[in-house]
């Protein structure tokens, strides 16, 4: 398969990007680095993305900006900005994307643990998260030519904790997260939220 | 308790304000209609309505807005517009109404069942809905004062399918969906996501 991932060159964009390398040809997208660049709060940088890339397969998406912030402290613009970028951003991956991808290919797009896990300061965050996955388990029932959509809630990851130098315990590397989005590129499965932490193991 | 109920004068509305009133004093708020208007998608205008109504303990909202299409009817515009009004709007029923409520005061949103059970043009709805939920789960860890959030996600109710010829067989009359409004503003949960299907019997 041909496979676009966008945030590529992120922790876990890249980690995809190593699980996915030798068994399918990957192309790497990012929002300053990578073989293309986007700009996912822009419907125009993404078309132009899906035209440059050309024939592809699967599109998996590790990107998204949303904002942390406490009730007190996020603006107007702050929850705006969540919704233009993680989460808009990746329902056009599928909107726009659609119009580009082969027969049977798969979307695989991110939320994270802050939606059914939430923490203080993360409203808009878990808003942003859950409406993804709320978006997901609908547009799988009306994608043409068998199309797939899913969705990875990722935890929190090992390499982000040590970074933030933050109490690793729960994190998970990763190396593992990656698992999950591999899952659903070769899988069947559609409309689904994978949880990593549920494939450990494997 | 004095309860404000947003979208007072709609088919569940109107049901919710039936079963408070009598035991609460009931302040009925509409788009057009009601004793205090509110267009939930301005901010301005929601915070008018506090204002406007006063003292009070809870807000009740079934009020809002999304637009439902198919992935190829759904414009930018309609995420768009979903986003500011069911989403931001009761979104910010709780960020401008916690500043005039009273100590121990609750919110209730309203999500509604396409957010677990989609259906073909349900995207943006789903979305919506979803992220409601996400944002109340979040919400309830840092309200002060020990303010209360929590969600209702409606079923189909009786009352809508019959007015739009639909079959009735999963429908759920306005005035058993009210109960879980009633048992939001009168338990003492936090952060929940209500489905009134689970009170029936009560």
């Amino acid at each position: 398969m041909r496979v676009v991932v966008v945030g590529g060159t992120g922790t876990i964009g890249s980690a995809v990007v190593a699980a996915l390398t030798g068994r399918h040809e990957v192309v790497v997208v990012g929002r300053n680095r990578g073989a293309v660049q986007v700009d996912l709060a822009s419907p125009d940088s993404i078309r132009a993305m899906f035209q440059s890339v050309g024939k592809l397969d699967a599109v998996v998406s590790a990107a998204g900006q949303a904002k942390f912030g406490s009730l007190d402290e996020l603006t107007d613009a702050d929850y705006v900005f969540s919704f233009s970028n993680k989460m808009m951003g990746q329902v056009n991956l599928v909107r726009i994307g659609r119009q580009f991808i082969a027969d049977g290919g798969s979307f695989t797009l991110t939320s994270g643990v802050l939606s059914h896990e939430p923490m203080k300061g993360s409203a808009s965050i878990s808003m942003v998260n859950a409406g993804l996955e709320g978006f997901v388990r609908a547009a799988a029932l009306e994608l043409p030519r068998e199309m797939r959509v899913n969705i990875v809630s990722p935890p929190w990851v090992t390499e982000t904790l040590v970074a933030r130098k933050m109490d690793t315990a729960h994190g998970m590397p990763a190396a593992s997260v990656a698992l999950a989005y591999l899952a659903s590129v070769e899988g069947t499965m559609t409309g689904q939220t994978l949880d990593p932490r549920m494939l450990v193991g494997r």
